[in-house]
């Protein structure tokens, strides 16, 4: 598992509630990776210095900074994570082995990525009808990812692996959305509920992911939600 | 190289003016893969039975179909063929070995994919200060481009690779670009527009990079320019 100095090698610069930097932090965990954290205020206008530096293209986070060189954007570092530490020194990976399968997970990464991130925005931001046709296509890309899922315990089988850690972020404003929405996912969507608690039942992902009440009220704010 | 049966076994559906499309005809004919060509004609507002039954999720085409198995998106695609076939029977990859700089090839990938497309949009569907806003940002951003390639042959040095096939597409439109802005690239991006000229006399690009004239003409038609 960790080796004694990699802490000093592997830092990852992010926000509490960035769920999209809460993949990388997720995923290191799930490896065994030890690391050093560093918090970037989003809610403060300017970027940090060493965001700044790290990552000038982007000025975002996440950020992994291994032995003093960046990798930007939460997809990019769990491949490099997978890449670097996964199925090495009895550490599991994040991907599966064969390649359909390994396109099958990126097929749907990109999904939550494209489609759910912004319809969610969409779903936040709006009112009226807008925000109404917001939610059912929300709903619907939920029930989807479920289909996906099936009747498998994760996204890829019996281990935990690269797709449970891009979605499991985003059940963090779950909460949020049956607040802003008016619905109950535990009846929408049982089956993905199921998968949100075998996740949360998991070291990796209680010690990362946020209060949901906390995220909610960021989000309020974020989005003018009244 | 490519074994007899393989064109049977494996399928490229996509439209000849598609520059995500390009980049997996390409990467297949840098591996010496051979394979079957299915024209879609986007042109068309209904999407063929093959494209509704393959992608049903974006019903977007290019779609590799691999033994009967679809692997949709350009990226995902080059990801999967560079994992079947990159590196083996003396075949060439696509991307580097070095975890590092696989990292720093999906970066500027995703820098491809989600700035210079959106900047280009905006560049054709616009007029007047948007229009100028847009050009400036385009151009800014094949400047960093070829300060990325720097004085290497090709993106990740001496060989052909992920990031060349990512971008060379873009470039039959280059032709649009400098009659839409009124500028030269040959002056603003000259290193770039040598290495244009590089890939282009590989059989790989030159069989699948379409007319210029002919791309200018069907995006004026898309983005309504006179």
């Amino acid at each position: 598992m960790a080796t004694a100095d990699e802490a000093d090698q592997v830092t990852v610069v992010d926000f509490w509630a960035n769920g999209f930097g809460m993949r990388a932090r997720i995923a290191l965990r799930e490896l065994g990776v030890a690391f050093r954290y560093v918090e970037e205020d989003l809610r403060v206008r300017e970027r940090s210095e060493l965001v700044r530096r790290m990552n000038p293209v982007h000025r975002s986070v996440p950020i992994l900074i291994h032995d003093g060189r960046p990798v930007c954007g939460s997809i990019n570092i769990l491949e490099y994570v997978d890449e670097v530490w996964g199925n090495k020194a009895s550490r599991p990976s994040l991907l599966p082995h064969d390649p359909l399968q390994r396109a099958h997970a990126r097929f749907w990464a990109d999904f939550v990525d494209q489609k759910v991130f912004s319809t969610q925005t969409k779903f936040l931001k709006s009112k009226g009808d807008e925000k109404a046709a917001a939610k059912a296509e929300l709903l619907e890309q939920l029930k989807r990812l479920e289909e996906v899922l099936g009747d498998k315990t994760f996204f890829a089988g019996d281990e935990f692996g690269f797709l449970d850690a891009v979605l499991i972020p985003f059940s963090s404003m779950f909460y949020g959305y049956q607040q802003h929405g008016g619905f109950d996912l535990d009846v929408e969507c049982p089956g993905l509920m199921r998968w949100v608690r075998r996740c949360k039942e998991r070291e990796s992902v209680k010690d990362v992911l946020p209060d949901e009440d906390e995220m909610y009220e960021l989000h309020k704010k974020w989005y003018g939600i009244e």
